[in-house]
């Protein structure tokens, strides 16, 4: 069955109406910054613009989905009218006051469709799983030849322009989000945004990057060491940090809540009296999206399940000081998670 | 007078509230992923989370603004309650559904601030001037080295990703936007995203790219030819575009509509019959948004003012072809234009 047949079988609306290029990516397959998608019961319409007519015509996905010219904003919800739809479903969350009172004006009953497409978005099958495979292929291969290319004087900004331009050459569409870099007691910042920031002798360096192959993302962070400095602390830190990593990413499985699995680092970070630096969540799904559900937060009753894809990310922080992050993209199958990453999570000292 | 009061100036509420990051940084000067802007007729106070109160405290602009932690939307809006205010300006065109459903509980009547922030945007002073006029320095220094590192096979994604690495080794934030790359009949794509397309001798090449110093955009297209080919029609059309150009470039005055504008480009090429495939505007606002008030097209009664600075991009398009399109970043003082730009804008062939 497709995508836009199985969301539709989730919401009880006449209809539904589509509009975000995410959301309409997952039904239709097909990736445009333009386009609506209608459907109901009878049919799947894709509305968009005519330079992308061509290219989404050879490129839908799904038994039913027909393209059409969409003239204007006002005629697709004219055909919406035209087929005697009453209750018509639209993710509300986005939805603007703006665009409301014009579906208002149409005498729509408006109708949310955002939960399910979160719930059918978060279990990947398999071809989105190979997808997301090869982003994290493709960004570990790239950070493997960055190291490479870091030296003592070069700033963050042009580092993060590097390692997204490798992730480029080796095949990625584009980032899945801003690059983080991060040096001496900027990595103190989960998220920091790359500056001139110098890279010298002795200095932590926390990378946060992940790249985008045919639509799907992967997000990926390691903090290592540049040269040898006074790094004691550090190295104890890490140590915990690590540990609290491998304790989550060995214990999650299928079925338990978000919650839990973020308490597996917490609370191991807590014996270490670490806890309160540990200042974000352990992870978020990831998918075409590079934030979507499920949360693995302490306030998170999402249960995990097979085909869920998140990351796991533990990190503790010392304004002025330094922060240290180490995280995977993973992956639940068969009640157990796996990695989708090989890069040694170990200290590194560079 | 500071931006905040500026725009508190220009709207009828007793209070404003600003979210969106771009109207935050207009108010503020400061930059940040997180905060609250509430003004009133006494006071501004910019809330935020914890990691940025330091930065905040340091950079914030204007005479009254002063720092405090927000614990939570909701505490932010129940001191906006505290101060008894009824009118709450906030931009209507940004807010969702469910945040209007918040903001009718805590009982405020909702005032529409875009209007106040469109008009005071769009005219420039000298500080962001000269800001933008740095983002269009780097944008052209990179693109000079960039095209050195362009030959025969490389893909349009690399091509893209190399030019953004050069913008950030000379100095910006980060792209203004994401960059386009296209090679030979790609170029007919307005909006291409760069593929694994590998360029070819003979093959006109469109970039069009920006960058982002301290907050500000700069935007710029050129088109060209990667060696020689059967380019007769190519430079044809080439120089139609560049008259179009030209002809908008020299003519514009502030005081004239964005329609008057676009038609000075648009009737030029009318006279070639080129006017029907020029398929989009002549151009838009540029600022802390890499699009932004006033729009240059058929439909736009802007009308155009010193300090105004926006893009000049007119470009005709053959389906299957290529596609023509000269763009250069502009501003108008002394109601003439001038551009931001110094590379050449006639038909280079590499």
């Amino acid at each position: 069955m497709d995508n836009t047949k199985k969301v539709f079988r989730e919401i009880e609306a006449d209809a539904m109406l589509t509009v975000s290029e995410d959301l309409r990516k997952y039904l239709t397959g097909f990736g445009s910054s333009f386009g609506y998608v209608y459907t109901d019961a009878q049919e799947s319409i894709f509305f968009t613009d005519p330079r992308y007519i061509e290219g989404a015509k050879s490129a839908l996905k799904g038994e039913f989905i027909s393209v059409e010219v969409a003239q204007s904003e006002a005629s697709v919800l004219e055909y919406i009218k035209s087929k005697k739809v009453k209750k018509l479903a639209v993710p509300v969350n986005r939805l603007t006051v703006p665009n409301a009172e014009i579906l208002k004006k149409f005498r729509f009953k408006v109708v949310d469709s955002s939960p399910a497409f979160e719930k059918l978005m978060s279990v990947k099958n398999e071809e989105e799983m190979s997808l997301i495979r090869k982003a994290c292929e493709i960004a570990e291969k790239a950070y493997s030849e960055f190291l490479g290319f870091l030296r003592e004087g070069i700033s963050e900004t042009e580092s993060a322009g590097y390692l997204e331009y490798l992730m480029r050459k080796y095949g990625a569409e584009d980032r899945s989000f801003q690059t983080i870099v991060a040096f001496g007691k900027n990595t103190s910042v989960p998220h920091h945004a790359p500056d001139e920031t110098s890279l010298k002798k002795g200095m932590p360096v926390l990378l946060d990057f992940g790249c985008r192959y045919k639509g799907y993302c992967s997000d990926m962070t390691r903090t290592f060491l540049f040269g040898k400095g006074d790094n004691a602390e550090f190295c104890d830190i890490y140590e915990a940090v690590y540990g609290a990593h491998m304790r989550a990413f060995e214990n999650i499985h299928s079925g338990m809540t978000g919650r839990a699995a973020d308490a597996l680092a917490r609370d191991y970070l807590k014996t270490k009296g670490l806890d309160k630096f540990f200042t974000h969540s352990l992870g978020h799904g990831i998918g075409i999206n590079i934030h979507e559900f499920p949360r693995l937060s302490v306030s998170s009753n999402d249960v995990l399940k097979d085909g869920y894809v998140f990351s796991v990310e533990p990190g503790v922080y010392f304004e002025g000081k330094f922060g240290i992050r180490i995280e995977d993209s993973v992956y639940l199958e068969n009640g157990k998670v796996y990695s989708f990453m090989n890069t040694d999570k170990k200290l590194m000292t560079l």
